[in-house]
């Protein structure tokens, strides 16, 4: 099972996408257990607070590191384990990808702290295992960003998506963007499905596929198509 | 005023997000109004459903294009406008930044289409003007990068932060990452802020900080590092 702790300010914030899709149904099934745990708790200020201003100046306030180092302690404390992850949302971390999701996936404890983006106390991170960025953009807090690695990385558990839903041929895996998709109708305000996807010749279909995904992924994903290595199909596909 | 439909298979999973923090609070100044529109109100089928099989073969699910056409027009019948952007969170899109998000938050109208990652009909593409992915990662669906996108635009939003948290260096305006950030207590379980930032010697503690923010994206991120521009001073401060 893979247990998840999440530290944040803002604990009702997940209130609701833990409890569709997905999410949900791993939890409901037992393969994984999430716990949202509120840093305010572990405030030594009677007015809860959690933040202060920065030494050297400068606008904004930074979160104190006290309550982090407790709330993580508190957790270490719970799982008795030397096997977790300590995980901080940060615009300073290292890039988030599909290959990281599957590495987080294996885990048996995984911390996530949420810090709010106007600063953390740089001392936080001593403690913590893995600092990670969803990309380069600037959001209200690491909740966000918490979210989107919790979903990508409880697909990967095993048992937690349907044989029908199973990672098939998805984007990135094979470094390559996906192939177009079609269903009904086969027109549908002058769109046509291409003929080939309706011929019933797989071995056609399969080719289709392959130059469409290698094609897209020149066009707008030029860093990944320079990563591929090409074999003679694939470049006859191309010319 | 920054008038935002999120067209979505589970708006409920937006819900508590919504409430909380700034997004809320730009939706209660009047500064940012958001509708989500449910993606099976526009099934023409009795069973709401949205999605069929491939063409083609392989297994998953792709979502039709006729509901998802339909909410789009729903929306631009209440708009009126020309100046909007339809915007399709997919893996396949471009990758967003902090410049994109700067870019969106100067619109009146920002429509959001949360594909379902398993597929959708390419059709779809047609009637978009922005395909948009957060990451090179795979995610459930369309909803935690749209959940991105509109938390990182909002921000941005005039009027949305108070001046005491406006943004000041954030990471990646400057190309840089931001420099590290410390508040009291001075000492904490052994580990001191830096002397320089004590001193009270703004010169220094502006050289420190621009060092400091050098070295961190020289290390963690080259990518953003070999894109900068450096001056002497910055070259000095780096040897």
């Amino acid at each position: 099972m893979l247990n998840i702790y999440v530290l944040t300010l803002f604990p009702e914030f997940f209130e609701s996408p833990f409890s569709v899709s997905i999410i949900k149904r791993a939890c409901d099934k037992g393969l994984v257990k999430i716990e949202l745990i509120d840093i305010r708790d572990f405030s030594h200020d009677k007015h809860r607070k959690v933040d202060d201003y920065p030494y050297g100046g400068g606008c904004g306030m930074v979160m104190k590191p006290e309550p982090i180092f407790e709330a993580v302690e508190y957790v270490d404390k719970k799982i008795n384990a030397k096997n977790r992850r300590i995980i901080l949302l940060s615009p300073q971390g290292k890039i988030f990808n599909q290959s990281l999701a599957q590495d987080l996936s294996k885990e048996e404890h995984l911390v996530f702290i949420c810090g709010h983006y106007e600063g953390i106390d740089e001392r936080v991170k001593t403690i913590v295992t893995d600092e990670i960025s969803i990309g380069d953009f600037i959001l209200t807090g690491g909740e966000v960003p918490a979210l989107a690695v919790v979903d990508a990385v409880i697909r990967l558990v095993p048992g937690v998506l349907g044989s029908s839903e199973s990672p098939h041929d998805e984007s990135f895996c094979n470094g390559l963007l996906e192939y177009p998709q079609y269903t009904r109708p086969q027109v549908y305000r002058n769109l046509k499905v291409p003929d080939v996807l309706l011929s019933g010749n797989h071995k056609e279909i399969e080719l289709y596929r392959r130059k469409e995904a290698l094609k897209k992924t020149r066009e707008k994903r030029p860093d990944l198509f320079n990563k591929l290595e090409l074999n003679n199909n694939d470049n006859r596909l191309l010319e």
